[in-house]
């Protein structure tokens, strides 16, 4: 199966433009691969200007959503990818009848694109505002000191409607994930967003499912917004807590972990093969804190064989998940996709 | 003075098998010892396949606990003790009148040893079964990335006992550590679990006094669980924030801290060198979360000098710490063990 | 502009004792700095033995604090520097009508100056006691294995009003920074602590603004204390997850982050470079937890352009943060300082 198969990345400024988006062209050569293998596929070098659309929108049953298309918009809004060096230049469109915002984490924004009311760059109902969003790879400064590049598992978010710090917009819904990557950074087959906020997971009483083959490369980013903090669980997979959520090599001395305490706006990220060491089975992924576990803060990883089945999993075993998501929460569509 | 007068570890299927559950046969040789020196103990290369029994039981008090002999149970659990490649067979058997798992973090498991009930690998009452976890060293993909081992301060717990996530078995005590190793990292002296499960410490409403003597290498695993969030501190000691809890050389970056936010399944560890540049005293260890630990969440490293006494330290000062534990939270049946 | 001018650093021991407490005297030598450039201050060699007084004192309003002169005392108190390797003795007066004490994180000190009922280290109204600290660089031990040094982000608060932890104590405002620093590590332009207390920000319910200009190299230090977890978030500016809140270079995995959890008693520093990338502007600093930022933990930090404005700013935006700060809370004061 050749995993090219399931790249529905799209360059943005193209004639397709999805709600994922992704600026990063494939190339190959991660360092020290074996010979004759092939080679996990890495981020190339940065430095494009980009430019998309991006809409403020109410949705059904008090809902607000991000979306690249009028109509369209998710929660999670779309998962936006950049590589150390781009330039993106979003123009923001607010289809709502109150003031809404975008406030990014992590990239470099000037004041006039902070997305607060404090310096009013937040955006009317009815009107258009173009934020920009600066990203750099690291280097040396001038005083001999390292500065950090941009690369990371980040997110953006309203920070107006309701009260001044956006808890109204992001308790309904505005927010979504952000992943700069460095250039040799490794590339996943699928990146899936969970997002904590409150009680909820991406804002549904039940987290999705997300599926995968053996042997997949599977990204997840987490993002922990509200008033409560959760720890992220998954079961069977694990990841380490640095940079990228995979150590470096042999001398890199960060935890793994597969659980781990986050709070509202923290954000991390890594890549799991799915299945390794542990073969298929529906794992579930869940926040560990008891009563929100079992309040319903639980998806799935279904990981399957190569002939599609699952182990032991039956689809019904599972309640709520078994059940359609509707639109603006379906995989590929906010929470996950497919690349 | 030997450490190995202490060291009471016993191999896996020897004659003699205690509550602490040792797989590693001690070698000597950490990179960089000093030349006359003694070079600290560290662990030997994995890859045995091991086999234990353990049970689920009945505490009074309502209590749980995992036990490896018959009537022997233990809130914590024993500590199992593994080498990164080893595998362990555990013949799970039931006592209680309830179904019960066993759910284990960070190892390698096929599903069928999920301890779900999602994944039917729960146990009814009167029943028997195996679980098998299996560990790896770390090593390079084919795709040229680098894959995580398995070493770790890990933990087991049910799964089933109350709601689908355990939290009726957790919150009696069905819980306990796993100390994953990799080769040549170095061996304590002692190794002491400190759980913070709810508002206890190892389900006592007081925590566990430990005692060492000034120089001893000690090892404390640090696992929360529940409801809350805690943070975890010790006086005039302190640890790295990463695998081992220990620095790796000069250039590891990591911090280095004595006090560190948690939430439930959260788990890490690390040794000290007891009173290293600080002497003997009454070392106050507990959850700096103020209310937790003025209602109890507190107890004493207690480090010795060489004539065994501890300076200021009287041991009524500390009230409910100076009373006998009954058995099943004993020091050296559960919450601690000297090796 | 020289940015010596604003140096007000002092050598404890001098005649001249201010209550931010320098005892490093600055040397330049950033390794890889480029040529011709001017190299980053960095920090000397320590091993000095150091004297200071310190003051525990009744504030307006309920209010206690630590101070280096009498009737000074200040919320935080006053920010302590020392070099790994120094001796710090501290001359105690407690001043109040209740026993109070001082306890340090992170140090080495004798059982004697926990400053815990527990050890009979507290003191008397009315009384003096002096606590001695002492540092320590890494090095390796005689068994191979290395010992970290004690470089860090400490604090320093009382454990004994109230409660035996101090729990009225901290409440009240007994608490300050503690900044060790290795050999060769960067110094500031200026350090600002940010002590998130329960719902308060430095005991005050808005948190202090902040002022450098663009360029300037600004240090914070954040502690949480007393009940509840938040998360620290920066507009505009980002950190890493590791010592010194600065990458090491290239191979440095650690996360970098604008957001991070924390509990009471933890605590972590960095430095940025004000504006850097991003430009002058009033950026908010603030408590991510929705309903902290909702009810005023949130300060700015305010980065001028070298001509002294801020754009986009108007100062009575920001509602309290105008109006001028009382004694004892003042910049300058307690919470932040310029070197």
């Amino acid at each position: 199966m050749d995993r090219r198969d399931f790249n529905r990345r799209v360059l943005l400024g193209g004639a397709a433009v999805a709600t994922s988006l992704s600026v990063a062209p494939e190339v190959s050569g991660a360092p020290g691969a074996a010979v004759g293998a092939v080679a996990a596929k890495a981020a190339p070098a940065g430095g494009q200007v980009r430019h998309m659309k991006l809409y403020a929108e109410r949705l059904s049953g008090g809902e607000m959503g991000y979306g690249t298309e009028k109509g369209k918009a998710t929660v999670p809004g779309p998962l936006i990818e950049l590589n150390e060096g781009d330039t993106l230049h979003i123009e923001f469109e607010n289809t709502m009848d109150v003031a809404v915002s975008l406030h990014v984490h992590g990239l470099d924004y000037e004041i006039t694109s902070d997305g607060t009311a404090l310096n009013k760059s937040d955006v009317p109902p009815g009107s258009t505002r173009t934020y920009t969003w600066r990203t750099h790879a690291p280097g040396r400064r001038k005083d001999g000191t390292w500065r950090a590049g941009s690369a990371g598992y980040w997110h953006y978010h309203d920070h107006v409607v309701g009260t001044e710090h956006g808890t109204g917009g992001i308790r309904n819904g505005l927010y979504g994930p952000v992943i700069v990557r460095r250039q040799g950074d490794v590339l996943p087959d699928a990146t899936h967003t969970v997002v904590f906020n409150d009680m909820t997971i991406n804002n549904q009483p039940v987290g999705p499912d997300f599926e995968a083959t053996v042997g997949d490369r599977v990204e997840f980013v987490s993002i922990t917004h509200g008033e409560y903090y959760h720890t992220f669980h998954v079961h069977g997979h694990r990841w380490a807590d640095n940079r990228t959520g995979m150590l470096t090599g042999p001398d890199d001395p960060s935890r793994v972990v597969d659980n781990k305490i986050c709070g509202p706006a923290d954000s991390f990220g890594f890549q799991v093969i799915a299945g390794e060491g542990v073969g298929a089975g529906a794992w579930m992924y869940h926040c560990h804190v008891q009563s929100h576990s079992d309040m319903g803060m639980v998806g799935l990883f279904l990981v399957k064989k190569t002939d599609g089945t699952i182990p032991g999993y039956e689809p019904h075993d599972h309640g709520a998940h078994a059940s359609g998501d509707d639109g603006a929460h379906a995989e590929g569509e906010g929470s996950g996709h497919r690349h």
